[in-house]
């Protein structure tokens, strides 16, 4: 279903990279994000990425019960409400680069009011505690990835032509870092680190459960026994916008650990994903370097929301335009010092 | 001249962050560029950092003869022009940002036709050999020093709220390696880069040229003795937007170097910049050390012209956004966890 990246458009945009006014190589890891771009489309130049639509993923964690946070589960569906309204940084950033904002309940512990710009695909209300057993059942985690699948095809349909991950959830850190170790063999303190805050007494503890979670489940497919909803919903929204060769970029860790899952059902589809930003979490470090991905924006941010990746958008433009609107050598009448030589 | 940041607008910006719907320091480095803009603005929230406008200066360096760069000396009038025209890398950046592009000759080997855009400040052509006295006389500096300040005063009362720093100068990167060399104390082998691109056995040369220069110019004003025409003005911009109280985003090592020679006059200016990137040119790392700027953007380009100021505009706007724009915990009805401990 996900076709390889256009290698004939990669040769090409990399060819005309170096026919253009600059020294070549220039303009460094952008090239690459030209490049990458140019695969997607089939294309090159490839089309700008605009208009660029974040569908926000929201759901809650049962392991929340265990004390691996210091904000009240019910702060998730509080910031679905600030989603709604407007008010939130994700709002802010998506307002700057013109990108429009959906938000998708796939598991909010709460009933949420209908409201524009909110998609109803709860799933259950909230995973069970993935210390204790199983998060979800398969068949829970499928119906989560085929909610993110039909959002990412809504979005396209509806125009979009880049995609950003978002993501909400009190306690999403801890399924992320239990993702992470599954898929890339790193250990709980390695990976584990203070989501949205906590303290070394709680970050210990929460390593322990991270380490529970692992033990518990082993022998369970990761995403269903170790996620969140959101985490299987960004998965298959991933999988979606590659099959129909549309780039995503990645927000921080949970998006960064449902990569992982995404990428272990479809290697291919990894080609398709850009990362917008690393994040200060030390385990989306650790999923980037598994994927292979170079983040475009290193800021420390650690908030979640799809906020990195919106951060990232400008750059991802940027990259495309040169191919687009910078001058040749021949054209401009500049000396190519490679044709001197 | 140059008054320090408000220290009251600072702290004011840091408490309105905290009351802000999200985890305390969640926007990491983003959160210290807010804080810079309302200092330097002297209220918070500070506004949002547009308009922007770009200079680029322009000159030419008589260390060319030495053989350290692989390009022509008339690729430096050949740019210009591509400039005037809008097809280089910087113009297409430019225009993703809304940024006007003005092009400052302060001391191209040539004589430029008039065109629009173009502001002709031609303080010599092009410099004397580095290597074998002082580049250019204190008054020459001094010069180039004002048209650049000339140029901030311009674009600012033409309403620009932001500035990014330009350059355009084939082997400036020779004179920006000596400037980091004055300025920091570093050694000419930690400093000299590959420039647009050279080999090892230029790049030796090249360490062996900026080390020579630095001896015969012993004891002499390092701007003058050692920098470009275009490094002096880029000073006298930096100087004359501080004091002006409008922020600076500085592009790659050609700003880097001449903000050290900036800030040795003035050092409170240093308060007024910002980081936009941090370039391939080893440098460049050294010359934001010594300022203590961290870059925003860190993609190994290697371009120039003020296309790594420009790509971190919108990591600037957003900064400023977030504290516009971005509901508090009281408004949002959303609970705060420092409020709850």
């Amino acid at each position: 279903m996900i076709s390889p990246l256009d290698h004939a458009a990669m040769a090409e945009a990399r060819a005309h990279h170096d026919r253009l006014t600059k020294p070549r190589g220039a303009l460094g890891a952008l090239e690459d994000v030209a490049v990458q771009l140019a695969g997607i489309a089939a294309v090159s130049p490839p089309p700008l990425p605009e208009p660029v639509a974040l569908a926000i993923f929201a759901g809650d964690h049962g392991v929340h019960d265990q004390g691996v946070s210091p904000w009240p589960q019910e702060v998730t569906q509080q910031m679905v409400a600030n989603f709604l309204a407007g008010g939130a940084v994700a709002n802010a950033f998506a307002g700057q680069v013109g990108a429009s904002v959906t938000v998708v309940d796939v598991g909010v512990n709460g009933d949420l009011p209908e409201a524009p710009g909110l998609v109803s695909r709860k799933v259950r209300r909230g995973t069970a505690d993935l210390s204790l057993g199983p998060a979800m059942t398969e068949a829970e985690a499928l119906r989560a990835r085929e909610a993110g699948a039909e959002v990412a095809e809504r979005l396209v349909a509806q125009g979009a032509r880049c995609l950003v991950t978002g993501d909400m959830g009190i306690a999403n850190t801890t399924a992320s870092a239990a993702l992470i170790c599954a898929y890339t063999g790193k250990q709980p303190g390695e990976v584990t680190g203070r989501g949205t805050g906590i303290d070394d007494a709680m970050l210990a503890h929460k390593i322990a459960i991270v380490t529970r979670a692992l033990e518990v489940n082993q022998g369970r497919d990761p995403l269903a026994a170790l996620g969140g909803l959101e985490h299987a919903a960004i998965a298959g929204y991933l999988l979606k916008a590659a099959e129909l060769r549309i780039p995503v970029i990645l927000d921080g860790v949970i998006a960064g650990s449902a990569a992982l899952a995404a990428a272990a059902i479809e290697p291919e589809a990894a080609g398709y994903w850009i990362a917008g930003h690393r994040s200060a979490e030390p385990g989306h470090t650790a999923a980037l370097a598994h994927l292979g991905l170079r983040p475009l924006v290193d800021l420390e941010l650690r908030l979640g929301e799809g906020t990195g990746g919106l951060l990232a958008h400008p750059l991802v433009v940027a990259a495309a335009r040169v191919l687009h609107e910078v001058a040749t050598f021949d054209a401009a009448g500049v000396t190519d010092k490679e044709a001197l030589a």
